[in-house]
């Protein structure tokens, strides 16, 4: 059921505007001329708003990365094969990935959450991705995941062959809007591909369209977004600040921001996809991403590379004499 | 002399092709879609190429950042009293200053090198920033720094008020543009600030054009201007990359592209700065910078921030599995 997130879009824990005033008021005494940090300074405002607290860290940061396949994948929107999902969960598991390196270099720990690995959702274009009573179980299992962590800072993403369509379906139901305005080359399929992916997309719209934003996540979604979605509730819950990855994620978590406004306050874009698609959800969101470098990984990776900015920007505020601590 | 200078350029250290030639070749066999990381596999080559080694690694990045002061501070072109650059030093050495907080949180070591604090330079008005003995000294002084380090990431910036005025008065000088180009408000000059400060660097461009490239450097310019360019040549010739930060350190380099092209290719610019100019000088060098969060600071705070990314693109080729190593 996608109960437990209805329950918890009702009871959204709100900013503690004490904390980010605080910050604010901090970083225009600091040591330098007000505002010439801008952006990182509104970072550790949002860091302070959302741990809430006035001395906002980021000592303890875990990324979570959540795999599911698709069942849309047998339809051949891919560049690659269903089983790579398995494969690439052993390379994340064994430290030889592209996000286990990174998160190496950052002193980022990585944890990969299987929600649905080699256990196919329901083919889109058909029928819905994931029963109420699945759908209960794998928001269960995000959630419990970030409850066991002891981090201030979440950082999530996704592992799950075929779901760049999944997103764009999810989009595209939404939004009620045509599947070119959402489907990009993923990992880089042909054009044949392409087309078989905007096929499947427009196909799954008509199906779909009319839902609820929930009801899209669990008809045209899969097993990963809905669990990114639900630990994204769930980190609110904790007061932890979250870090979302491109498309994919985002395409998971707008659902929520659909639902209720605000719902992704908490929530920071690390980076801008090179998927076409995910510049179009962060005007529609109105989120800014932290970095542009054209990256279209997921893996968490474009999130996981903003977390020492996240870091820094607090120590910015913090860590800095005011003016009067320093000629007072 | 800008003789020490103007020998470097004559012998500038080639890029290692072989050594980024390798890492292109790796990143495109490691388990991810070929070109999903882009900009970041881009700066693994880039660290391959002036490391000279095909694992390319930063894990000894070291910032430098050069204090001077100058003059054309006391012609009221900034929007603080010079004796703030002595202040902003010793908030640099006793670690609570901006730049020291970011490092610390990035884990990168700052020092400062005083090349002429309190020691202002002339008025660029009227006179010279610098004669040809200290120009000397001081690029003496700035490649010593460098050589002192072990170190396998160099990011340098300054600290200088008044210095976003010399910054522009190099810029117009050695493009003859007028004034309007260059000029922006610096740390917050009011608009009466923002007059004197056109017509400073009008009335300097006037007297110093036409020069060469490195007088431009020596008549306009000034003591950390100077000696960020020396300390970028001496990284050239000791293999180490550099990242560099913004509006004020990108235009002490300028002059070193424009006498010999390729001269900053080893250099990446860390950062977008708000100051206006900035940008207009990157598209003049054709460098893209990594970051735009509005920053403008200087202290080197926008290169700062991009040392962790330049760490994970490297690991991210280094350290990843190929498709053969996993699969084969």
């Amino acid at each position: 059921m996608t109960d437990w997130l209805r329950s918890e879009l009702t009871a959204l824990r709100p900013a503690d505007a004490v904390a980010s005033a605080a910050v604010r008021e901090r970083a225009a005494q600091v040591l330098r001329p007000p505002g010439a940090l801008a952006r990182l300074d509104e970072l550790a405002e949002w860091v302070a708003a959302w741990q809430g607290t006035s001395y906002p860290r980021v000592d303890r940061p875990h990324c979570l990365v959540f795999g599911g396949d698709h069942g849309i994948a047998a339809a051949g929107v891919s560049a690659y094969p269903a089983d790579v999902t398995v494969a690439m969960q052993a390379a994340i598991q064994q430290g030889k990935a592209t996000i286990t390196a990174l998160g190496a270099a950052l002193a980022v720990p990585v944890t990969l959450v299987d929600v649905g690995i080699a256990r196919p959702t329901g083919d889109i274009r058909q029928v819905d991705a994931l029963d109420h009573d699945r759908c209960g179980a794998i928001a269960e299992r995000a959630a419990a995941a970030v409850d066991d962590l002891d981090t201030d800072l979440l950082v999530i993403g996704e592992l799950g062959i075929g779901n760049t369509t999944v997103a764009a379906a999810v989009c595209a139901c939404l939004y009620d809007e045509p599947a070119d305005r959402w489907v990009g080359r993923g990992t880089g399929v042909d054009d044949d591909g392409l087309q078989r992916k905007l096929a499947a997309v427009e196909q799954t719209r008509q199906r779909v369209v009319p839902s609820q934003p929930l009801d899209v996540l669990r008809r045209a979604g899969g097993s990963e977004l809905l669990a990114m979605a639900a630990a994204t509730l769930a980190a609110r819950r904790r007061g932890i600040p979250v870090v979302v990855d491109g498309f994919v994620a985002t395409a998971a978590l707008a659902p929520l921001q659909v639902a209720v406004p605000g719902a992704l306050d908490h929530c920071l874009v690390g980076h801008a996809s090179a998927e076409p698609g995910h510049r179009r959800l962060l005007e529609r969101l109105g989120k800014r991403p932290l970095l542009d470098l054209d990256m279209r990984l997921g893996e968490a990776s474009g999130a996981m590379l903003a977390v020492p900015l996240v870091r820094a920007a607090c120590a910015g505020v913090t860590d800095v004499a005011t003016f009067g601590e320093w000629f007072g």
